[in-house]
């Protein structure tokens, strides 16, 4: 938990031990934006257990544990997200090869969780209802530990439209089956429509931030969330497929037209849910094919491996950036009190 | 893979070793069911990457790893999944503890996969996307491999409403958000609206077989699908939640009074893609609170792990009863000719 090059006030530290006594907290802190959730039955519960994290407020300090959390990412495969822990304590500078994380969520197989520093990697899975579940907890996990001025990032594979596969995808905006810019959430038995607007400022300074990696195309470009993998995105390689490859293409190319250069199966709800309470998020997915030339994975294990290293490598950089971790210059200077604790 | 107490013919050793050249050898086994794919595009493929769980037909030889799979369990968690493996593996008589059991799908973290066996073991993590990800591959797998008279059984966690926490519910039909048996697919940018109809059959039989297990309730109710855990299900404990606790009630009591016990995720889609594929398919959840008197799981964990091994062993027992095995009589007697390759 030592050996940082930056070590200076830590949040954690001024934080009181009980977790409910630290709502009132929260006006004091003026200037600072903290997570916020919205639900007015939360603040009347005596413990509240994060069921899929096996976290909760009455077994674990959250303040402690996570109260100087800044940076979030968040991916669908719990390998990846490790691998993406690790990249970060070696680029933090932090002592040991980071074998020795620990899964912060080891009481459960739903996701997996680590932290280093001020940042934490998840996983969530595949598809909407899957990061669903996660969003509420991970929202509910920043809240109890009053974490403010958090950003938080998806990184994922995906399909890409009329782009070679390798290429580096920040979406500007998240857009549905119909290419529409929105999340139809299902609230019981109601049918409620929510934004899925994501921070430009956010999608242009890691597209700037991209320019230090030339050895792969980055673009800014609408991604497309389906819900299935094979007949939601048009593939012809499913058990079940009723259509023609020319009604596929026109499908696609009609999302190309419409500004989509990317499909996964996250987006929406994730810009939505973040939306709501007040997180700047951000999405980077690396396309593994050009499904305008094929449905199949059929690029090499070791290439696809690389693939998935190029948003973490984005991000990465980006978060040092701002930490003022790195050589070249950071957007907005780094907060001179910041804390890392690894 | 040997020492079973059953040893007779197997299929797997009479199936040729190429995935391509077997296709034709369907129309010789008369009166067998065998799993088929509804997709004309899959017989013109070279090769067929199962890219979520990393084989394919031209690096697996599927027939010989597979063909004699009969009985097909998954489930959300990767460790329930293994846990269910084990199991058949000590139920079956197979030599060792099973300790030795690898995971088929070592290859990505996506889903887990192990064999015991005609039983095959798999995880599906959250929701409908992720199982339906699943379910494609799967029943392609089970087609590539020639499988025949496969039934599969979703092992699920859920909440239940109205009933007992720890009650079983075999599901009749598989109902929406709305009440009505009914999946809406989005194929690209139509919807169709598909059954979810499930074996009756099955049901009653799974039915008649808990009555071996008088120390949990077992019934037979609609199982309700949601996209979302949170504001999906009605809960007051999400992030979100811009309803009151009123509103709440009346769902949950109109759900019961259309025949709902319990609430999961992923039931609907499991119905639709078995149905449209000729694999009888059951569900059997166990409820780990009743959603009338609360939201959060407060059970403690050793009793929410004894929850969750009754659906395991209700299916374990009738696979068992199927394949002649127990001391009680199975509902249909197993074929003399069955084999049992551990």
């Amino acid at each position: 938990m030592s050996g940082c090059p930056l070590s200076v006030e830590g949040m954690a530290s001024v934080l009181p031990a009980s977790n409910k006594s630290m709502k009132s907290d929260r006006n004091t802190n003026v200037g600072k934006k903290f997570v916020h959730v919205q639900n007015p039955y939360l603040d009347l519960m005596d413990e509240d257990i994060l069921y899929h994290f096996a976290l909760g407020t009455k077994t674990h300090n959250l303040p402690v544990m996570f109260g100087d959390v800044k940076f979030v990412c968040v991916g669908g495969s719990s390998n990846r997200m490790k691998a993406f822990a690790l990249r970060m304590h070696k680029e933090l500078g932090c002592e040991g090869d980071g074998e020795e994380m620990k899964d912060i969520c080891a009481g459960t197989d739903r996701f997996c969780m680590y932290k280093t520093g001020p940042v934490l990697s998840i996983s969530h899975g595949m598809g909407v209802p899957s990061i669903s579940v996660m969003l509420h907890e991970l929202i509910k996990l920043l809240y109890h530990a009053q974490c403010c001025d958090v950003t938080i990032f998806r990184i994922g594979t995906s399909g890409g439209i009329g782009i070679e596969p390798g290429s580096v995808v920040i979406t500007d905006t998240a857009v549905d089956s119909f290419f529409k810019p929105r999340f139809e959430q299902v609230i019981m038995d109601s049918i409620v429509t929510r934004s899925t607007e994501l921070d430009r400022d956010l999608a242009e300074e890691l597209f700037t931030c991209s320019k230090d990696f030339p050895h792969f195309p980055t673009l800014i470009g609408h991604t497309m969330c389906t819900d299935d993998f094979y007949e939601g995105q048009g593939r012809l390689d499913g058990a079940l497929c009723s259509y023609s490859r020319e009604k596929k293409l026109d499908y696609l190319k009609r999302a190309y037209k419409a500004g989509v250069r990317n499909i996964e199966m996250e987006c929406t709800v994730f810009a939505a849910i973040c939306g709501r309470c007040g997180i700047k998020a951000g999405v980077v997915c690396v396309t593994l094919l050009n499904r305008l030339e094929g449905d199949q994975i059929t690029t090499p294990h070791d290439v696809l491996v690389e693939y998935q290293q190029r948003p973490q490598l984005l991000i990465a950089t980006f978060i040092k950036q701002q930490l003022g971790l790195c050589r070249t210059p950071p957007p907005a200077p780094a907060s001179p009190e910041r804390t890392l604790q690894c």
